[in-house]
């Protein structure tokens, strides 16, 4: 057991969530998402059971549509879709619907490199840089882009290195991006691209539904025939209602979003996911016990990852986590060592009491 | 108002829930669903931020497809996969992993003939009977199977039309069931059929889940390439663990599963249909207001479809079904009328509800 001193830590029978996805997400959300499973705004049915073809539900889906174009400050050249799949049924749908002749990806790490697996299926496929060779601990800059690309594909977010994009490469080809991990959680002028995709799970809400924000003018140019359920079109055509979408995970998504423009939108919460940002990296780079995985200037707002400096307190560290209530801070396989996930629902609170077990082993050492 | 005579309509705030899918599911398993949007068994998190690598959610997939296997009483020569898309997915993913010269369709309805039109995309589809020509309000017999196909697909349950298979076609060729809306609701010898997919929202769970049910020994024998996601091989080879499941609905689907198998299984939900099937057909075929839809040897025990003899009587009808607590009773576009879809989980007494109110306009007629 830890000393209860003010500077040590404050053991509390609350979870401090850090898993990388599926994510914590906010408790009012939790809290309302969990009546409506009972009874949905008093209708006297369950959200689990009402018809997708319901006034309720297609009420739920069109407020959920815009919101996300709204938060976005996208405006209705736009399409906004609500899919299943997650990235990894984009990687694929990407380039069946744009991918003619030759298209452009970046790649900076694990989702990447899977999202160019795929498109080679369909047609000729460029990597243009890639910072493999470092275990993708940095985001490949100054790219040059050929002309004439169908696309081009980046991540903006590489969740398992905890890299992120802070400027985007420019183009003459459509800019087509996975951000799964790093929508709504800061502000970009989204409209540099023609084509976002976000498997939910993260900062949108929870598994089972797949937002896909996409410029209408870029579709219906390849030759290809496109299976209906891969079509953008074909969901474009039917207000993502072409079949029975994840009722549920639009609705908590809804309720996510309603969240994220009542706390102030993207500008606000990327104050504060700035904030935890800095608390966690400060610490990394105070503390001599520990040392950060990605190159400084590339550090993900999202995804802290950082290793001890020495194995030995790999276990004292892990138990005093552990006291202290906080879940899913162990690193992917690929990086090894830890990984904050911070994403918008997670309070600054739960990044202190990190820190503070991270000064407490220090101390300790 | 209606009197409240014995052999009169009891009016109630209860909804019954006649819903063609999305649709009604057990109380409890709502109950416990709410619950554990706040805190999934007590671990202090919600079942919507758990990792889909914790040993919670493994633990949850790994019993979600045991015990479908188990109530379909097939064995681990089959794997059982959780995945996303719907059908709508599966029609193009069967196709996709299996059609390499030639498979039949046997076209039952709405739902066959998207199948029959996915499949086209991928080769030679050959349709080998249709009810089209009567408004698919039979089912055909006596349907002469070639021999050497890749697969025969059928429909086994027509939600639209209230047709349902009784006997299954036989033939040298691998059977292919699109089993959404009946799948657990009536013992069947499922060894049959070399692959089972049924999107839940009817008797399985909530919409955004979709079981596929599929002989190990028929996959990887096309010569195409196959995107990673519509791979049955590449989510079978990961558990349905290849990217994140729709882990809410995985949840549900359990729990429902799990209420399922405490209620005896398939053979007792079976009886409990055809009580309620007796019930309402029973009263169609008496009720001189009223006539049925489907062919009598026909008739589905999920989606009874009727007509009024005469128009004139629409609007009171629909009154006295709202008054009476009656939800999602509306007819389908393709056939008009009404439509009573009688999932597992509806009660006997809201078909009883339904029986009263055509007893109670034909004595006001």
């Amino acid at each position: 057991m830890l000393a209860s001193n003010d500077d040590e830590i404050q053991l509390k029978m609350k979870k401090h969530n850090f898993s990388a996805g599926p994510c914590i997400l906010p408790q009012e959300v939790f809290q309302k998402a969990s009546e409506s499973v009972k009874d949905l705004d008093g209708i006297g049915l369950s959200i689990l059971e009402i018809s997708h073809r319901s006034k309720e539900f297609i009420n739920i889906m069109e407020s959920a549509k815009s919101l996300a174009l709204e938060q976005l400050g996208l405006d209705n050249s736009y399409e906004a879709l609500f899919l299943q799949g997650g990235a990894s049924l984009q990687f694929l749908m990407v380039a069946y619907n744009l991918l003619e002749r030759k298209a452009g990806y970046l790649d900076t790490g694990t989702w990447s490199s899977k999202a160019i697996k795929e498109a080679k299926l369909f047609g000729e496929v460029e990597v243009l840089a890639s910072s493999k060779e470092a275990n993708y601990n940095y985001i490949p800059k100054n790219v040059a882009i050929p002309s004439g690309l169908d696309y081009l594909h980046i991540t903006t977010n590489n969740t398992i290195f905890g890299t992120q994009f802070k400027d985007f490469p420019t183009s003459d080809a459509s800019l087509v991006a996975d951000m799964s991990s790093d929508i709504f959680s800061r502000k970009i002028d989204f409209s540099k691209f023609s084509l976002i995709y976000a498997g939910a799970k993260k900062n949108l809400g929870p598994a089972g539904a797949t937002l896909v924000v996409v410029k209408k003018d870029i579709l219906g140019k390849v030759s290809r025939q496109i299976p209906s359920m891969l079509d953008y079109k074909v969901h474009a055509g039917k207000e993502s209602m072409f079949n029975t979408p994840p009722v549920f995970s639009v609705y908590v998504s809804l309720l996510n979003l309603q969240w994220l423009a009542k706390n102030g939108g993207v500008a606000a919460i990327e104050q504060k996911n700035q904030a935890k940002a800095d608390l966690i990296y400060g610490e990394v780079d105070r503390n001599p016990l520990f040392k950060g995985f990605a190159a400084v200037e590339d550090r993900s707002m999202m995804n802290a990852t950082f290793n001890l400096m020495d194995e030995q307190y790999k276990d004292k560290f892990n138990e005093l986590l552990k006291e202290a209530g906080v879940n899913g801070l162990n690193g992917h396989r690929s990086v090894g060592g830890f990984r904050a996930s911070m994403y918008n629902a997670l309070p600054k609170e739960s990044v202190q009491v990190v820190v503070d077990v991270m000064k407490h082993i220090e101390k300790t050492a």
